[in-house]
Parts: C-alpha cells; structure tokens; sequence
C-alpha cells in the first residue's frame, strides 16, 4: 500500500488509502441517520399481520383513533393504495430473456395489506401519533379479523399442482422460471468418467444492517412539495416508486439520503413504508417519520438467500468438468421487486470461473407465505457458488484429488482470456470474462494460507479437529445501463462532486474525491463530495450490484473532463483569447496559453457579481456514464478451522483471499469491503437463518434467535489483492462489494468436511453444530 | 382594476390583482416561520446590559453553567468576538461623499459587549439549554458588575464638546455629517417677503413587525457547513457579514430566510445575534435557536426616527418658496449600520416634490447610549417631509392660504420634467425627477377627498373638533445597484423562479410569478416561486428602500428573456437545426422554425437521461439586473380627522392617497402597501414612541408603554393610483413599499392645526391628546 501524497500535491490519489473522510463525522458521533432527523416530526407506526396467510374480515381502527396523542389511523382504502403494489424495479433485457426462456408472473402485492394478508409483518394500518409510544400504544387498538388460510412456506411445495395457490390473478405460485444449456449435457453425463450429485440449500437470511431502515417524510408548503429522507441504497428508485404510485410528477416529491448504517441490498429495495410516508405527508401537511425497530426488522425488512439446488456434476478420470447441471428453487416469500435480478444472477454465476463445456440449468422461483426477499451481497452468487463449489469437492474427494487440485485443473488461466460463455449477460451483451489468469489467483490463496498450516492450528487447538478448504467465486461487477454525476466549482474556487449512487456508509466521500482530485489534478482537499438527491441530480440509479466504485467513479471522472473542457473555454475567454481557438493547456489546477494562466479561483472569481464572467453559464456540469456491459472480479477462498470435539462448535481460525480487482482507488476501503464480506459470509455459513413454523410464523423474531457473529467469530484474514487492469472502465476499477461474501459459505463447509472427516458432505447452510456433533460420533479422529 | 385572465392564458398576468398565492399557506396556518423550525434545536438566550452606559468590570457565569439543561455559557472572548464589530453594510458613492460633504465614523460597537456596555438591551454573554426556560433561568443566574459611566441621552447634547464622548478611538460622538447648498439661500432669505421657522422632532420609534427577529444556526458535519436560517430582509448581507467576522468563505455557511411576518426595515439590518448563533452552531456543532420575545424586541432590534430638524422657508408674497435651509440631528443610539443611508436620505428628500430655488441642508448623526438604529418604512423621508410640509403649511397660515394652495404653487408639473436638482443622488448620479404631474396628483387627492367633506364629519362627530390636512411626498425607488435573480426549467416542463430580495409577506411568491409568466409567455400556473437563499443564489442585495418589484421584478424579467434565448438553441439543435441559425421563433410556450416545433416539455424531456439533450447543460439562468439610478414616485395624502374636545383624542375620519407610481403588477398588492403604510404612519403620528429615562433606561418595553394603532385607529383608505411609464426599469414599475407611510405624520399634524385652531402649530410626533387638550382650553370651538 503506497502512502498518501502530500495534501497539496495534485495527482496521485487513486490508488492510496486516504483516510476515510466520513470517519470524521462518524467516529466522533456526529453521523446523522434518519433517526437523528426526528425532531419535531409525528411518529408512524405501522400496524402488521400476525398471519401468515389469512382473508382480513374486517379492521376496526376506533379505539386506536380515540388513544391519546393519536393524529390519525389509516388503511389502504383510505390512502388510496388497495390497488397500487409498487412498481416492478428493473425490466429484463430481452435478450437474456430469450436465451434464458426468463418467464416472470406479475407481482401484485399491495403496499398496504387489503383483504388478504400474505406474510406475518405485512403492514396492514398505519397510526400517526404525537410519539413513537403513543403510536405504538394505540396500534395494540387496532382489531383486525382475520379468517385463516391455508399457509405455503415450503418454495418446493409452492410449486406443486396441488398447492394453494397465494394470488388471485396468478394461476400458480410460480414468480419466475429460467431455462438454458448449452454443449450437450446429456451425452456428456452418459459418457462421463464420475458423476457426482447433491442437493445444497442455502437457507433464508440477510443483511440485517446495524441501522435499521426509516423514512422521513415532510410536506413543504411553500414549495408544495414531499421531501422524503429515507435509508435507502436507491433514492431515484424510491422517488420513481412514489411518482409512479401516486401520479405526482418528479418536482412533487424529493428523495434525498441521510448517513445510513450499512445497507448490504436490504436498502437497495423501494419499501411500501416509503410510498406510504410520502402520501401521509402531503395529506396531513405534517413532518413525519417511521423508525423501524429490530423486531420489525427481523420480519419486514426484505430477506435473502433460501434457495435449493439440485446439481450434477459430470468430470474425466482427471477430474476435469464435462458436464454441469443445475435446478434451483428460490422462495420469495409474498414477494420480491429483484426476482429477475435473483434469479438471473443465480444462474449466471452457477458456472464459477471454470471451463465447463456443458451446461444445463434451470431456475424457478416460488412464492410463499414468508417475508419479502430483496438482494443481498451476492444476491444468487453465494448460493450458485455453494452448489458448485460442494459438488467440484465431492468430485475431488471421489477421485482422490485435493481441494486445491480439482480446482487447479479447471480454473481458467490467461490463455483463456477473455473467455466467452455461450449465453447473454443480463443486459443481453454475451458474457467474455475480461480476467487475467484465475489459476495463477488460486495459487496466491494456497500460498497465502497453505495446507500445511493445519500442523500449527491442530498444534493449537488440541481440542479442535482441524480442516482445510478453497472456495473460488466470479463476480459480475458494475452491472449498467449508466449512472449519473454532477460536479460544480464553488465560489471559493474548489469542487463540489456528487453522483447517483447513495452511500450506505461504503466511503464515497472519500473514493469519489479521491477519483475527481485525480481527474482534476488538483488537491484532495479541494474536493468535497456531497451525497445525491432526486433535486441535484434528477436522475440516478443506486448503489448495489458492486457498481458504485465503476459506474459512480467513472461517471465523476466523466464529469471532471467535461468540466475542465467547460471550464478550458471560459478560461480562454477571460485570457481574451478565442474560446474555439483551442490553445489552452490545462494540468494540475491552471489553465495556461503562451504566458497567460487562469486558474479555478480565478474563474470562480469571474463568476460573482461584478466579475468578467458574470453572466456566464455556472461551471456546473452533470454526466451520464455509461457501460455496455460488466466487468468481471474473481478470487479464491482459503480456510483453516477447528470443529469443536465435544461441541461440535466451528471455529474459524486463518482465513486467506486472494481477489482478481481492478485498480483500487482506496485499496483499505477494497480490504474493508473484503474482510466485511468475510464476515457476513461466516455469519451465513455457520449462524444466520430467518426460520418459520410450519404455519409460516417466523421464530427468528429476536437477536437471540437469529444469531449474528460476533467479532470473536471473525479471524483475521489475509487479503492479496491481484490488479487486473480493465479498460471497461476509464478509472480501470472492478467491483468489490459483495466479493467478499461469495465464497465463504463453500470454503467453510469445504473444510468442515476436511475437518470432521469420515466421508461428511456439508450440503446445507447454515452449518449446524449438533450435525457435526453427531457426525463426528464414531468417526475416528 | 381589471380581471384576471383565465388560468391557461399565456399573457396579462402583471397588472391583474391575482390572488396571493402565499395567501392558502399563511391563512391556512401553514406558514412556517422561523420558530416553526426549533424542533431538535437547543435554546440560546442573551444575556442583555442592564445598563446604558457602564463599564462591565466581571462577569461571572459559574452559577449559570452549573444550572440544569445548560450546554454552555460565552461571553465575546470564548467566541473570538472581542474585537470583532459588525461590518458596515454600504460604503458610500464617492460622488454623492464629495457633493455633500459627508463624513462618516468608523462605528465599533462589538458583537458582544466587553469592557463597556453602551445600551440597555445590549447583549453582553450567550446561554445555551435545553429549552427556553432553563436557558432563561440560566441567564439570570449570569453575574454581571458594572460600574456606571455618564449617560448620552440627547443627541443634540451628545454632539456639544461638553459631552462625555462613548467610544475611546473617536474624538466625539458624531457618526456621520454632511452639508450641501445650492442658490443663494441667504441672499434669498434675506430678500424674502417671508420666512417662517420652526423646530420639529419626531420621536423613536419603528417597525415592531408582527413577529420579532429570530435565528436558527444548524452545523451540517458532512458539509463542514453552518446553515443559519433568520428572519431577515437581507439574507446575503448576513452571509457576507459572518463571513466577514469569522473569515469563512461563502461555502462555509448557508443563509437562508423562512417565512417572515413583517420586517419594515428593523430586520433589513445584520445583527450580532445571527452572526452569534452562526459561530456558536459551529464551535458545538449543535442545532440552536433563539427567537427574540416581545420585551426583547422593544430594547434590542432596532429602532429608528429619532430625528430633530430647525428648519427655515423662506417664501414670497404668493407663497412661492424661495429658500429652504434645515439643520438636522439624527440619534442613531449607540450605533447603526445604515447610518449613510439615514442622514444621505434625510438630506435627499428633505426638497420634497417641490420647485426650490436655494437650499442649504446640514445634517449630523450622534450617538448615544440607546438601541441601535436601523432603517424603518421611509427611513428619513418621514422625517425630512414632516420637516417641509410642516413648514408649508406655517407659511401658508401666514399668507392665508389654503393647504391645498400653498402646495399648488410650487410643485412641480408636466412641464418641468425631467427637474433636475443640483446634487446627486446617493449613487452619486445627479437626480433627475421622472415622473408624470406632481400638481396633477395633488388635485386627484384634493377631488378624492375634498375639503368640503369637513362639514359630513362634523355632523357626524359634533363632539369633535374637525380638521383637514394634506401633505405631499416624494421617493427615490429601487435603490440599485443590482439585483439578482434565477429562473430554471423545471422537469415537468414548469418554471421555477427565485429572486436575490426577500420576503417579509409582500408577496413574492406572487408577483414575480407574474412578471416571469408574462415574459415567458405562459399560463401563471406554471410558474413557481421559491425564496432566495446563499446557496441557490449565491449574489443577491436584499429587500428594503422599495426596491425590490423594481430590482428583483426586472431581473425575473431579465432571466425569462435569457432562458428564452438559451432554450431556443437548445429547440434548434432538438429540431436539427443549426442552433445559430437563429431562424426559431418563440411565442406562447412553443419555439418554432416553420412547421416544426418543441415546447418546453419537449426540452425538458429532452434533459433527462436517454433524452436528446441529455448532456447538455441545464435551461438553468442566473442573472443580474443593473440601474444606473432611482425611479421617483410621489404622492399627496389628504386627511380629516376629528379632535375630541373633551380628551384631546385624535380619530382619523376619512383618508386618501393618491399616488403617482408606475405599471402596478399586482394592484391589490400595491393598495396593500399604501393602506399599511398610512396605518404604520397613522402609529407614528399619533401613539408610537420608544421613551427613555434621563439616565437612558428604555421605558417603553412592552405594548403597555409602547403604543400601536388598533384596527378602530384606522380608517379605510382611498387609494387613487395614478400610472405614470418609467423606462428605468423593462417592466415599467416604481417602488411604492414605503410610499404610504412617508406623508402620514404631516399630513396628520395639518388636519390636527386646523382642527385645534387657534394657531396651534404641530411640531412634534406622536401627538400627545393631552397637549391638545390643553391647546383647546381657551381656544373656541
């Protein structure tokens, strides 16, 4: 890691790990999240059904109007929302639709709950009372009746003939299905040396982010307009969702982001509770704001993963693939706006980083009596690299190969590149993984944290039975159409630089100054980077997918050109040249011609009142940067851990990435992602689980039921950053976000299977510790 | 008054009585004023001198910053504010500076007081709390010893050698003097067939708005920014004088102005509080909010009057002036900012709307230990009219001629325009009367309110002495020399216009909604106005010298050409047009170049990601409109009103202006204006005074003391507007926001004479009943 140029010098920021600029204002308390804007704001509380599946007869909101402090209590009727579910997100681009046989159900599930209730937590009333207790007091006094029916929580069962069908306009529960192969699969599982099968399943859970969401929603009088403060990855989304909902045009209603404590996908999702607020707002001219709390949390907020692959894996006497078949259910629950993007990625990422020459997947998705489900790090990635990951070690255990070893004989390397599939991305560009050699990235892990190092951890941890375990991923990154970026010079001769995508507390004060001081040439500390509104940038499109650092930072180097070009003119102007005359130079902050110099401050300057540029046009420009299609990170996964003897308890003890990036423009912001990523995987792997009683009431309503890691759960790990240059991209990043995640659920239950022994095959997350228990009885040690 | 034009007609809007369109918040009880905003804010409270003029020897704040709630206490040295004076706000026109003579001292009167204490009701120390009541109960708890020096009461006295002189770097306690003639004024006194003199004083008082000044400062962390939001007429002038103080650049604080109920002047000042609440927002980095009580409002905003004048006419046998000398004395308190522009406009309009042939004027401002001194609704025009007119009629009493007479013979008519008196103005360009026939005015308000109608009041009041009286005005307008203003299409094809000058309540939000829909060419609906802030509009001067329909009017007028003019290059290129072709015509919304067209939908549309003009810059405009000088407005008042003979007990009967003013935008606007002003005018004649005791202890410090007209004090009030075309502005207009109140004092004092009789000779305001009481003792009936 290169250290920091000097403040005053004018290139060189991209690629060194500043100081986070947000750590200012967030080590030191002074963050300010949707809560910390409650003051003088009505609070909303949301009254939610305690069925899972159930016809709604009749809601009786007197006694909750008549509760003291109470402003009002309102319905769907009331609202006019009974018929208005929130608009669908994203629209599949056609062609992946036709190579993929993509087939999606309209989605019709209302903003607010009216007459039938379709999971536990859907909102059904909302109360708006003089404080958060008030309003919780007089949400008990809502009656509602409910008339049972009969629950779906099973996505396999869901899709059976003989189920209940949820939705009245649907003929089925099926919300999605995909389809495709290439080679020719069958001939090559007929023919294959080994054939190895699994059915993996990942279950439900999520981001669970130390900020729960909010919405703050205040009607302006004077500009007669909402302006909606909400904890949200995707504001222009969200202002969309409203416009689309209510009918209210784009100057009607203002989205705007305060400090968000993480977000991870279960943000980058447009909430009913958002489209609600708004419309209270302007109807009761008040200031008002809903804060969720955990419990709600636990069963409102969209949830995750629950997918089940049944996979085959064909391989040669050598271990090479020659054939890979996949079927995967995802249960949706009532809903997801992302089920296109779930199971698009899904299958997408299902062929990992390898040479496969056929393929045959398919993907349905169910819905059910359960929460929403939205993205969330990884989103399809971590459950497609599961399946395959498993089945690559069941082939490897079969033929007496190493972890390592199965992988070192099908990983692409540099002579492959780019290296195409034979399918369309989902933006319908066909897929070329633009990589450079991904054997060459699982030696750096195997390097990083080799095999041998078991000797020392078994050494350490007498009690533990110690195992070993890889796990590769390849990620899409930087998924387009485009992404906005507006960057302005102050008066006092500095920038201003904002962009689309909304910070969840990743460091886009930081990364996106860095990338426009660089562009610029000038200091960092002129440089200050401002969060996007729907205002100041009408148009944008969010955080998620691992594109922030691609789209968002090309986009404000896109800016910083323009605005020099802009500015070049000006310049040219004020030296009383001919601004087409093109003779000015620009570098490092001046604008020279012959011996004439202007500079920021000068122009600025010019600008004021009284100024040789008064009335010109302000130095303000806004940008649309665009991508035709992704980038392509990929890494390797390397683990130790010890299982427990007695208890059968995972402890995770060396963990090593090795990560085929692009250029980092922070690369401790790029470690911070990664080992984060670690984290929640390990949190997936061997914790997290949203469970539900057969009738579809969720029992993991509490932090003591849906366990989280602790920081004692999370070893140090290793990070070897490999830079692949891409030209994908002006600033030559790739995308880092979820990369981190992908791989941990396969590596750990890798070794875990190393560790215990005795023929195990981990084919389930999360990891139970009584399983390993059990398993390890009778296996010698 | 003609009608409004439908909704969707494109052209007529500026001269239509349109119906306020602030008018549906603030009646509905939506306006939000700057105490609307203290939700999450902390309490700040001033701890004020108690003394008029002592040196503060200790000031002990222990027990204070030990009382419950209290965030802190500050004193001027824990701020940095020791040395730190508010900076002047004008710097005078050296040409008008040479022509008069005028002089100016350099006024140090810190933010908070330290070492001296100049005034009752100077702030000394600041506490901050929870809430309003611990701050209060805080600040009594602050210790404050003093030791008291002499009092300057009098301003006449403070200027005698003899006084003792309140600040160390002066020699005296003048602030500001000028001297100027023109003809032979002694020649033409000594040659006179008569002259008359007198002495006239008109008493403190002022604006004393509906709602008293406030302050709200908010440290934004993430934009390292102070937004200072208050109730002021100025908003850029109190961005500059923080930035002045402090040395923050303009990027470091935000000013902006909520909805203001009343400013008259008082709050077109910058006062220590804001730049107080500015520096304290960012040393605690808290949000904080003071809002000034009635009590405080009566010793601490600033007052204004105050003026003396020994006054000399000297006329001949038909009462035609021959030679006008005045010498006056303007007590500004312990200090003011618009001390220039007090005695400068005194001394301008001290000539009245009248042919003078000599004049010599001499004017002083002192100090003394009161309330500072602002402007206030005519600022010195009230004063200098009381002066003259007061004169007029003492000569006319002489002669024996009618009011109406005396004024008939000199003032000026069609033919002498434009009538050019031999000094500059205050922008140093020599003065040039633009108006239409000042005679003419006089007989539309002698034939609106005739003398005859005497005899109806006097039968309809036989326990009244009835009395008739008339008094002329004239006013500089639209005081430059800039304004600013900025208009942007919005993105549903709607405008949004915002202007440097603030609102009060005027009516902004309507009037130059007006002016931009009439220049634009579209239906009024699709304009919106919103209030200017630093942000937005970065340059701006204010509101105040009825200036702000001239100024900010013709710069929204200014905007709407260039937006225009920018988006017919935009419609070009749209119609694949060279965009210097200049071949698109405009009219009515639509841009046309033969059979094709694009409205500003179109273009709008065209902005957006994916459009046609995606790229291109914003239809966003800021500009700025210029005048080289004033426009001049006149006007006579006529007045009857009836003394009771038993009480003294002034009720003013019937009133009438008539008003030569230009192209009215929004008549009931301007009638709104007139009839306020003669109503404040009405307070100031009659009840209004801020009273202090021989050692300079306020006595006036609640509406016990300090007297306001009541509704029943206020006739109705016939306003004849007589139009007369000025081309100093695009859009024809003249100020008319002070011009209701200026003529009301003498007006008044006329009919109070010739009720009275007896040769009683107001020269003094308010009138006091009892002096009239005792002027009618003897006199008969």
């Amino acid at each position: 890691m290169s250290p920091s140029p000097e403040p005053g010098t004018a290139r060189g920021w991209v690629g060194t790990s500043v100081r986070r600029r947000e750590d200012d204002r967030m080590l030191g308390g002074n963050g300010r999240f949707l809560a910390d804007h409650s003051a003088g704001a009505a609070h909303v509380v949301f009254v939610r059904s305690t069925q899972a599946h159930a016809t709604i007869e009749h809601v009786d909101t007197t006694a909750a109007e008549a509760a003291p402090g109470v402003h009002g209590v309102f319905l769907a009727a009331d609202l006019g929302l009974t018929d208005t579910p929130i608009p669908a997100l994203t629209i599949p681009d056609p062609d992946f639709t036709a190579a993929t046989s993509l087939t999606l159900a309209e989605q019709r599930l209302p903003i607010l709950a009216c007459g039938t209730a379709y999971y536990v937590g859907q909102p059904i009333a909302v109360v708006i009372a003089d404080d958060r207790y008030l309003a919780e007091d007089a949400a008990e006094r809502v009656e509602v009746s409910y008339r049972p029916l009969p629950p779906v929580v099973d996505a396999e069962e869901a899709l059976q003939p003989t189920s209940p069908v949820l939705f009245d306009h649907l003929d089925d529960n099926e919300a999605a299905s995909l389809e495709y192969a290439f080679g020719d699969p069958e001939a090559a599982f007929a023919a294959a040396h080994h054939v190895v099968q699994g059915t993996y399943r990942m279950e439900r859970h999520g981001a669970v982010p130390l900020e729960c969401r909010g919405v703050l929603a205040d009607y302006d009088p004077a500009r007669q307009r909402v302006d909606v403060t909400t904890s949200t990855q995707v504001p222009h989304m969200v202002r969309n969702a409203i416009c689309a909902v209510t009918g209210w045009t784009r100057e009607d209603v203002k989205v705007s982001v305060p400090d968000v404590g993480g977000g991870f996908g279960t943000k980058a999702n447009v909430y009913g509770e958002e489209v609600v607020l708004a419309v209270l707002a302007r109807r009761t001219a008040r200031r008002l704001i809903w804060t969720e709390d955990r419990q709600e949390h636990l069963v409102a907020s969209a949830q995750a993963r629950d997918q089940l692959h049944r996979a085959r894996l064909a391989v040669d006497a050598d271990g090479r693939i020659l054939a890979w078949e996949d079927d995967f259910v995802v249960d949706i629950g009532a809903g997801s706006l992302w089920v296109s993007g779930i199971v698009a990625n899904t299958a997408i990422h299902l062929m990992g980083p390898y040479r496969i020459p056929a393929v045959h997947v398919t993907g349905r998705a169910a819905l059910t009596n359960k929460t929403l489900v939205a993205q969330y790090r990884g989103a399809g990635r971590p459950e497609a690299t599961f399946a395959l990951e498993r089945s690559l070690d069941a082939a490897a255990a079969a033929l007496g190969l190493s972890v390592a070893e199965i992988r070192r004989r099908n990983l692409l390397t540099a002579d492959d590149m780019p290296y195409a599939r034979p399918i369309p991305y989902r933006d319908g560009v066909p897929i070329a993984f633009d990589g450079g050699d991904y054997l060459a990235c699982l030696e750096s892990a195997v390097r990083a944290l080799p095999a041998s190092e078991i000797e020392h951890c078994a050494a350490e941890h007498p009690d533990h039975r110690i195992g070993y375990g890889l796990s590769s991923y390849l990620e899409a990154t930087g998924r387009g159409p485009h992404e906005t970026a507006r960057m302005r010079l102050r008066s006092d001769g500095r920038f201003e630089v904002t962009a689309g995508a909304a910070s969840a507390g990743q460091g886009h004060e930081t990364v996106f100054a860095q990338v426009a001081a660089d562009a610029l040439g000038v200091p960092l500390g002129q440089v200050r980077y401002r969060p996007a509104d729907t205002e100041r940038l009408p148009d944008g499109v969010g955080t998620f997918a691992s594109r922030s650092a691609i789209l968002a930072g090309s986009a404000v180097h896109q800016a910083a050109g323009e605005l020099i070009d802009m500015a070049a003119r000006r310049a040219a102007a004020l030296m009383g040249l001919d601004a087409e005359a093109d003779v000015v130079e620009y570098s490092d902050g001046c604008f020279r011609a012959g011996a004439r110099t202007v500079d920021w401050a000068d122009l600025a300057a010019a600008r004021c009142v009284g100024g040789a540029d008064e009335g010109g046009p302000a130095l303000d420009v806004s940008t649309v940067f665009r991508v035709p299609t992704v980038t392509w990170t990929m890494g390797v996964h390397a683990v130790i851990l010890g299982v427990h003897r007695r208890t059968g308890i995972v402890k995770v003890l060396r963990y090593a990435v090795s990560h085929e990036g692009g250029r980092e423009i922070n690369p401790r912001i790029v470690e911070g992602q990664i080992v984060g990523g670690v984290a929640q995987g390990i949190g997936g792997a061997l914790f997290e689980a949203w469970r539900y009683s057969a009738t579809g009431e969720p029992t993991s309503t509490t932090f003591a039921a849906y366990h989280l890691p602790l920081t004692t759960d999370v070893p140090n790990v290793v990070v070897n950053h490999l830079h692949v240059d891409t030209p994908a991209n002006p600033i030559g990043v790739r995308g880092a976000g979820e990369s981190g995640t992908i791989a941990v659920y396969s590596a750990i239950a890798s070794a875990v299977d190393d560790a215990v022994g005795g023929g195990l095959h981990v084919a389930t997350t999360p990891i139970h510790s009584g399983d390993l228990c059990r398993a390890m009885t009778g296996v010698p040690a």
